[in-house]
């Protein structure tokens, strides 16, 4: 990444990525809406905060997803040979708005680092978030090989394991693994809220990993789901469907046919968690 | 303890108590239906696995939920003068077991250490399962002070923190913080079932974090949510009821109001993690 990397957003995901391309000697320029948020990621030596002097190789657009094709396309048209990709938690929703804008698309290519922390901002940043982590790297019919050989450098560069896979993959995917799993945890999280104390006080170590990621910000995900709307929605409609049958299930008077049901549905689980790709690091 | 303790069921957790108990210099006596099950307890140093020559000061029923009021039943029977308590996941249902035998419950006080593992058996026992954990103990009308000080002596030596409440206290609570926690994790891990190798290769910690539990033996949890289904079912009907208005929300056409109605939803998942206890132990 001889021709250096333009940050745009510094917040967790662009003042790591940033912190990340330092260390491996990569000249990193940062920007962001917030001037005191580019200043902040600077100081903690993710790069500099001033524009590039000449024109990079690869443009991050590391902002908010309803922010995404406006500093996408604003990238492209201000870096002509600039390879441009975003890092936002859904692809379509940005992939269509660039398309609807009838602009060149040929040199961005989308991708989605799959790491995060239940805080915000360039503060809770750190070199090795994508450690060993999937990156998704979405290309799409119009994007160049060279585009998507410069994004999968990135990911390289970062740590982390390309996943090559198209942009409605990507979003019913994450509608599984990660927006539908959060929904999980803040309606089990809801729960407590009218819990008398002492009976919040038997919560154990299984609630409180069910429920981590719950304390994430909630105006970030609302923007994340209503852009995933309907994939989200396909695999809710999933759950509300078993959940429907777990009532009924413990409503069978019939003994033995209960438990032959329940664990029916419970085995579903333990076959679930198997196709969970094991931790790559320790 | 200096009268002993008689541990009935060497799985996981009864294993456990002998080998926490036995730390503490408490003479321990095992025994389980499955004669090696007590022998691989008593080789792992959870106590001896022959009968009490004298009559113990407690009894530990650490078998599953639909076996307790027998045990518990033939203990007290057994050891006029000793103490007898459980550890099952669910309180009403042997009470109610027992009170139906019209047996003298005064010497009985039922318990339920919030400890665990995703592994079952005496293998995965260790002296410090319960260290720091809440351990419920269930006092009912009709049983002594004297037995509950015994009952909370055990747990004290146990390295655990008794929390008392009643047995249906217990059971509103454990739906909420266990039961429906374990459920929200199935429902959440089946929908990795049907998603394509490449997609379900973008899962990362979070939806490991989530679906922990759901590897746990369904044969054990259906026996578990079948004693507890009232008060399960009730909590599964509010988790439907508000996966019901997610999904409509997520179908809203103003992207201003549904922001806020998703935003709102949202909201109660950050409030409910804050009534979780803190760790009390690193």
């Amino acid at each position: 990444m001889t021709g250096g990397v333009a940050v745009v957003g510094a917040g967790l995901i662009g003042t790591s990525v940033g912190l990340a391309l330092r260390q491996r000697g990569v000249t990193v320029h940062l920007s962001d809406r917030d001037r005191s948020a580019a200043a902040c990621a600077a100081a903690l030596g993710a790069g500099v905060d001033t524009a590039p002097g000449t024109p990079p190789e690869l443009v991050v657009a590391a902002v908010p997803p309803d922010q995404v094709a406006q500093v996408v396309a604003d990238s492209l048209q201000r870096w002509p040979l600039a390879v441009v990709t975003d890092v936002a938690s859904v692809k379509m929703q940005p992939l269509r708005q660039l398309r609807a804008r009838r602009i060149d698309l040929r040199r961005y290519v989308g991708s989605h680092p799959m790491a995060g922390s239940e805080r915000s901002g360039a503060a809770a940043a750190r070199a090795g978030l994508f450690a060993d982590r999937p990156w998704a790297v979405t290309p799409h019919p119009y994007s160049t090989a060279a585009a998507l050989a410069v994004v999968e450098h990135l990911v390289e560069l970062c740590g982390a394991e390309a996943v090559r896979i198209t942009p409605a993959e990507h979003d019913r995917a994450v509608a599984v693994v990660s927006h539908a799993p959060y929904l999980q945890a803040v309606l089990t999280a809801a729960r407590l809220n009218r819990l008398p104390a002492n009976e919040a006080a038997l919560a154990g170590p299984a609630l409180r990993d069910i429920t981590r990621v719950a304390v994430s910000d909630p105006a970030m995900w609302a923007q994340i789901l209503a852009a995933n709307a309907e994939p989200v929605a396909r695999v809710l409609a999933d759950i509300w469907r078993d959940l429907d049958d777990l009532i009924s299930s413990l409503a069978i008077e019939d003994a033995a046919l209960r438990t032959t049901t329940l664990e029916r549905l419970l085995a579903q689980g333990v076959a679930g968690t198997e196709r969970i790709p094991p931790h790559r690091s320790g």
